[in-house]
C-alpha cells in the first residue's frame, strides 16, 4: 500500500494517462501517431523512473506536471513534445487520485477478504463454544463464541460491500480541460483514456472531478475504521484479567512482564482502537473539501496529499493487524464456560420462573419462589448454586420435577437457532 | 419530516410492530389467534394514541414499552396480555429506529427530486447563457451557466444514489431476543414482521441492531449536507455585489436594507451553509456509536435521540430550501456577459497565442506578441479590449486575418460540447 | 439551564441592553434622560414578557429585534423610540448570546463544584481502600480507590480552570454597529453596558463578535465532556460482573431484571458516555464557525442556535448526573480486596525478584526461581498462593526469611505515597 | 519544528529524564554518585546519537526505551546500569511528549509573534485606508483596511494566549512508575526532573499522564487553524478578479499563466484553507484519546504519533506561510476606491435619509426622496452618482445645501473612531 503512493509510482500513472491520451490524440488525427508509437515503444523497455531527475526539474519550473513531462521528453525525445496537448494538470493529477484510490481499494478489498476469511474460520470452529452474552457489561444469557464472530463477520461483510460502493465513487477519469468544457480536447480522449485505465468517465466535470466521491470514499472508510475498532474492543474486554476468555496471541517461549506471567497485554487491539480514531478524523476534512468555490480551488490539495495515504495505508496496516490477531486469537472455552457458571446459574432463573408459571402459580408466586433462592446463590457469589437450591426447594419441586428442572439449565435450549443463523451469515 | 419523530408516530409503530408478532405468533401457535384479532381489530377502529396517558404509566414503570403494552392493553383488554411474547424492549425500540429513519429517506428522497427538477429546469433554461468560468475565484475560460447546474444536478443525483443505498443500510427488522439467539422467539417472527413493514431481516443482532448501519446512514447524510453547502457557496459568491451574476429571490416590492437598493443579502444560501455543518456534525459521535461493548450497551441511544430527529428534519428543511433558492433563482446573464468581457478579452489569449504558432511563428515570439497586447489590456482595468489591440498590431495581423481573429473570441468554441455534457447528465 | 435558553429569557435580556444603551445615550446627550427613565420605570414593574404577542409582530416583520422592539413600544409608549439610537441588530443579539453563555458557563461552573465535592469526599472515604491497579485492562500493581478518584478530582479541578477561562472568552459585548466603526454610535456606550452586564468591551467587532471565541468555548466543552466520559467508563468498567468492584445506585426495594439479582446495569454511566459524544459534536460546526466571510455572514447562526442550548443543557445534565452517580456509588472494598488477590498474589513478584537480587542471587537465578513458582500459581487459576509455595521453596528460604517475603507482600509498600498524591490534589 | 520529531531529538530528551533522574536518586542515595557522573561526562563530549544502532537493539529487544538504555549502557559502561531505577517506559514516553509539545510550542508561538509582527505593519500601514465592509458579501458601510488587519490582529493575539494556556497544559512531568504510586521512586526524583527540564509536575499520573491535557492542546491548535482559515479566506475574497483589491505577492519578473496577465491566483491562501482542515482533523482523535481504561491503555499513542508531528509541524508551516502572505500582501488601495465608490454613492443614503430626517422631513417623505434617486444610481449600474443626483433634486436641495450633501458623503464621519478602535487593539 505504501509503494501506490510513492512518487515513483504516481509518475507511473501518469505516464499512461499522458500515453494513452496521445494514444487517442493520434486515431483522432491530432497528434502524430509516431508520438504515441514513441512513447509506448520507451515505456515498452520498462524503464526506471529517475524521481531525483523529475525532482531537480521541478526545482526550476516550479511545476510538477510540467517538470515530469520535460523529463519524460529528455527520454523519449522529440516526438514527446504533442503529450499533454489540450490538456490540464488537473486532467493528469486528478485522475491519478482516482487510479491510486481505486488500486488502493483493491488492496483493502482483498485485506477484508482475508479477514473474512480469518473469522469464518474462527466462528466455525466456536460455532457451539458456549459463552456467557453482556448487555452493559452485565451476565444476561448464553450466547456461542461463534455467534460473536458471526456478528463480526456480517459486519466486515457490510464493510466489503460499503468499500466496493466507494471504490465506484472514485474510479473516474476527467480529461476535460481548464474548466471541463472540453474546449481543448475532445471528450473521446477522456473515454478512451478511461477505458484502459478500468475508469469511469467523470459525467461533468470543472477542471477537477468533484469532491463529493472522495468525501463519501473518505467516509466509507471512517465507518469500516469503527468497525474495526469494534471487533478489537470485544477483544480487549475479553482479555481482562477477570474475564480472560481470549487472548491476543503470544507465543510460548515469549516472556511476559519480568515475572508477572498474566501481564499479557492486549496491546495489538488497542493499537487497533486508536488506529481507528485516526482512519476517522480523515472524514472531516474530506466533507469539508466538497464545497470547492467555483469550478475549483485548491483547498482540497493539501489535505488529499495527507489523507490520501494516510488513510489508506493505516486503514491497510490494521485490517492485516486484526487479521493476524484473530486468525491467532487464543479462545478460552473452560474459562467462557467458567464465567458462564459464575453467577450460580442465576442466568437461567427466567426459564424458572416461566416454567413455574406455566406449571399453574401465579406470576407473583413464582416471582417469590425464583427469587428467595436467587438472592441466596448472588449472596454467596459463587459458593452456591441456583440448580442446586431449587431441587433442594420443596415449593419448587412441588411444580417442577428435579429432570424438568435440569432441562431448564440446558444451554442448548438458547443455541437452538444459531444453525439458521449461521446459514443467513456464511450462506 | 418532523411528524415521523412525534412520540405519536413512534407509538403507532411499536403498535405495529407488536400486532404483527403477535399475528405470527398466532400462526405459530404460541398464542391464540383471539389475541391478534384483538389488537387489529381495535387498529381499525383508528384509535388515538394518549401519548399523556402512557407518560403517566411510564412515570410509575419508568419503562417506556411496557407503559406503552400496559396502555394498549387498557384499550384492547385481556387478549393483549399475549403481545411481545418472548421480545426484548430492544427488538421493538431497534426496529422503530429503522422504520424512522427508512421514512425519513423516503421523505429525503422526495426532497432530493424536487431539488433535481429544479435544477434540471433551470438547466435547461440557461444550456447556453455564457459566464465566465473561475479558478481560485480568477477568471479563467468560458462556460456556460447551465454547465454550472448540470454538475451541480450530476452531484446531487449522485446523492440520491448514496440516500437509496443509506436508506437500504438501516432498513432491517430485528426480533431475536435479550442476546440474539432467538432462543425465547422464532426467527420466522422476525421474518413476518420485516416484511409486513417493508423491511429485511438483521442476518444477526445481538439485541440491537449492529450500529455500524447507522454510521453509515448518518456519514451519508453528511456528504448530502456537503453537497447542499457547495451549491449554496456557489449562489453566494455570484450574488457578491461585485459578481452579481445571480441572486436569492426578492418579491418585486420588498424594500432591501431602508434606502440601500443593492443591500439583498443571501441569506438563505448563508444559512444553508450553516445547516450543512450542523448535519455534518452528526456524523463523528455516529462513528463513534459503532463500538458498542459486547452484545450492546446503551450508550448509542442517547445519540440517536438527538441526531436522528435533528440530523433528517435538518436535512430535509435545508433541501426544501435549496430547492425554493435554485427554482426562483434571479439568474441575470447581462451581468455574466459584463463579467464575462471585463477583462477585454483577455480570456482568449490563448487561443490567439495557439493560432499565431499554428501561423508559423515560434512559440516565444507569439507570446511575446500576444503578451505586449495583453499587457495593455490589463493595465487598463476594462478600458481596453484586447481583440481591438490586435486587430491593430501589424505583426498581428501580419498573420492573422481579421476574421480569422474574430473567429478567435467567439465563445462558440468553448460550447460545442455542452450537448455531450448535457446528455451525460441528464441522459 | 433550559430557562436560559427559553424566548422569554432571551427578551429580558434584549431588554437590558437596550434600555442600557438608552441609559449612556441619555447621558451623552443623544436621547432625552426621559427616554431612559420611561424604559427602566416600566421594567421596575417587573412586566411579563408576553412572547406570543412578539412572535405575532414578527410574522409581520419578519425581523426579530424590530418585532421586539415595536413591542416594547405599545408597552412603554411614546419614549421608546429612542431605543437601539445608531445600533444594529447584531449588536444585541451577539451581547446576549453572551450574556447566555456566560450564565451558562456560571451554572456549569457550579455543577463542576458539586462533582468535585462529590468525588472528595468518596475519594477521602476510600482514601486507603486497596484496589488492583490495571494497565491494559491487566491487573498490575495495587493502587487505592481513593487514589482513582484523587485523579478523577484533578481530572474535573482542570476541567474548572478551563471553563473559567472560556467563560472569559465569550464574556464580551459589541455596540459598534453595522461594520464594527462606531460610525452612529458613541464607544462609551459599548462600555457602559458592558460594564452593566458584567462583560469585558469587544476590542474590534466587525458587526458581529469573532467567532474564535465561541470555537474556544465549544471545544472546551468538548474537553469536559471527555473527562466525563472517561469517569464513565471507568464506572462502567468496575460495574462488569465479572469485576463488581463499584456499582450505580440502586435502591434497596428496586428490582433487577426480573428473576436475576445480578441485572443492574451501569445504564447512567452508559448513557453519559452517549451524552459526551453529543456535546463533543458541537466542536467541529463551532470550528467551521469561525471564517465567517469579510466583516461577517450569518452561516454561524443557524449553528449557534443548536449547539448554544444543547451543548450546555446536555452538559449541564451530564455533570449533574455523574454527580449524583459519584455521591451514591456502592463501592464494595471486599470485592476489590478479592480481585487484588485473584493472582494469588502474583502482582508481588516482581518485589521478589528484585529482593532475591539484592540477596546476593543473580538477576538470570532470581527470575528463574520467583518463575518456576509464579507458572504455578497463575496455571492454578486462583488455587494457589504465591507467598505459600516461596516460602516452601528451599532456594528461596534459603535467601530470604519468611518474614521477609511477608513484608514483600504488604501492600503498605505501595501506599506510602499516597498522602502525598492527596496533598497535591486537595491541597 | 521538524527537527524536534525527529528520532535523534527525541532520544536526547530521553537521555536527559534518565540522566536527571539518576541525578537525583544518586542525592537520594538510592544509586551511587558516580553512575550520574558518568552519564553526564559522557554527556559533555556531545556525542552523536545513533539511530540505527539502536533501531537495530530495538529489533532484538522489541521494546525501545530498553534498546536506548542498552546503547547508552554500550557508550558509557557499567555505571549505565543504575538508570532508570525504580521507572517505568511511559515515565520516559510521556515526559518526553510534555518537551516535545512544550517546545513545539515555542516555535508555534514565535511563529505567532512573527505574524503579529507582520499584520501591525501592514495595519498601521492602513489605517486610513478607505475600503467598503461588507456583510453577506453585499457592500454595507465604509471601513478602512487598516481595520480589517487590526481584526486580524486581535484575533491572533487571542490565538497567542490560547497557546500559552495550552502549553502550560501539556508541560508536566510524570515519574511515578507503573501505576502512578511511586511505588519504587521517590516523588522527589518527580520534582527534580521536572525542574531541570521547565516542567510542572503531574499532580497524579496513572503511569500516563492524563489525557485531557493533551485534548485541550490539540484543540487549540484546532482553534488557532481555523483562525488562519479565515484571514487566509479573507484574503482568497479579496483577490477575486472582481474584487481585486488585494493580492498575494508575485514578483515582478514571474508569468501569470501563459499569455493571461491576470491569472495570478491565491493558492498559498487557499493550501492555508486546506492546511486548516488538517490541523483541526487532529482535534476529535484527540477529545477521543481522553477515556483511557482504568489506569491507561496504549490506544492513545498510536494516534499520538500522528498527530503530535502532523498538528504542530503543519501549523507552523501554515503561520509562517501565512507571515509571508501576509507581509508581502500586494495591497491597492486605488481598487479598493473604486470598489467602495462602484454603487454610485449608494452606500451614503442611509445618511442622507437621516439628514433629511433632521432638517424636518417625515420619514416617509425622506426615504421616497432617497430612494428614487437611488434606484435609478442602482439601475444604472455605476453610470450614475447617488451625490450628483441630489445636487440636481430640488426637492432635496430645498433641505439640504449642496456643501451639506457632500459632507454627507464624507468618508471621514465612518472613521472618526478608527483611532480608538487601534489605541484598543495595538495599545
Amino acid at each position: 500500500m505504501t509503494a501506490l503512493w510513492e512518487p515513483e509510482a504516481k509518475y507511473r500513472i501518469w505516464f499512461e494517462i499522458e500515453a494513452h491520451a496521445t494514444q487517442k490524440l493520434a486515431d483522432l488525427g491530432v497528434v502524430p501517431h509516431s508520438a504515441a508509437k514513441a512513447l509506448w515503444d520507451w515505456w515498452a523497455t520498462n524503464p526506471a523512473i529517475d524521481v531525483a531527475a523529475i525532482d531537480a526539474i521541478e526545482a526550476v519550473t516550479k511545476h510538477d506536471v510540467i517538470a515530469f513531462l520535460d523529463w519524460v521528453a529528455q527520454q523519449v525525445g522529440e516526438e514527446a513534445r504533442f503529450m499533454h496537448q489540450g490538456m490540464t494538470s488537473s486532467d493528469v493529477l486528478d485522475t491519478t487520485l482516482s487510479v491510486q484510490l481505486a488500486r488502493a481499494s483493491d488492496l483493502l478489498l482483498a485485506d477484508l477478504d482475508a479477514l473474512l476469511a480469518a473469522i469464518k474460520t474462527r466462528a466455525e470452529e466456536h460455532k457451539y463454544t458456549p459463552t456467557i452474552g453482556r448487555s452493559h457489561g452485565i451476565h444476561a444469557e448464553p450466547v456461542t463464541f461463534g455467534l460473536k464472530l458471526a456478528q463480526a463477520y456480517a459486519e466486515f461483510d457490510r464493510c466489503r460491500a460499503r468499500l466496493v460502493a466507494a471504490r465506484a465513487e472514485i474510479a473516474t477519469c476527467a480529461i476535460s480541460g481548464a474548466v471541463g468544457t472540453f474546449a481543448n480536447v475532445d471528450p473521446a480522449v477522456e473515454a478512451y483514456v478511461a477505458e484502459q485505465l478500468g475508469l469511469e468517465i467523470e459525467p461533468v466535470s470543472t477542471q477537477v472531478i468533484p469532491r463529493d466521491r472522495h468525501a463519501m470514499y473518505f467516509a466509507t472508510l471512517g465507518v469500516v475504521a469503527s468497525s474495526i475498532e469494534r471487533l478489537a474492543t470485544e477483544i480487549r474486554h475479553l482479555q481482562r484479567t477477570e474475564v480472560l476468555e481470549a487472548e491476543e496471541y503470544f507465543s510460548p517461549g515469549q516472556k511476559g512482564s519480568s515475572a508477572m506471567p498474566h501481564k499479557r497485554n492486549p496491546i495489538l487491539t488497542e493499537n487497533l482502537t486508536g488506529l481507528a480514531r485516526l482512519v476517522r478524523s480523515a472524514v472531516t476534512p474530506a466533507l469539508e473539501n466538497v464545497a470547492l468555490w467555483h469550478e475549483r480551488d485548491i483547498s482540497h490539495s493539501s489535505v488529499e496529499r495527507f489523507i490520501g495515504p494516510d488513510a489508506t495505508i493505516t486503514l491497510d496496516f490494521a485490517l492485516a493487524r486484526l487479521t493476524g490477531v484473530v486468525d491467532k486469537l487464543l479462545i478460552y472455552p473452560a474459562r467462557m464456560e467458567k464465567n458462564l457458571n459464575r453467577m450460580g446459574g442465576l442466568i437461567h432463573s427466567q426459564r424458572v420462573l416461566l416454567a413455574l408459571t406455566q406449571a399453574g402459580l401465579t406470576r407473583d408466586d413464582s416471582y417469590r419462589l425464583v427469587q428467595r433462592n436467587a438472592m441466596r446463590v448472588w449472596e454467596a457469589d459463587g459458593a452456591l448454586n441456583l440448580l442446586d437450591l431449587l431441587k433442594a426447594d420443596a415449593d419448587v419441586t412441588a411444580r417442577l420435577a428435579p429432570e424438568q428442572l435440569d432441562q431448564l439449565f440446558d444451554l442448548g435450549y438458547h443455541f437452538k437457532h444459531v444453525d439458521t443463523i449461521f446459514a443467513r451469515v456464511f450462506g
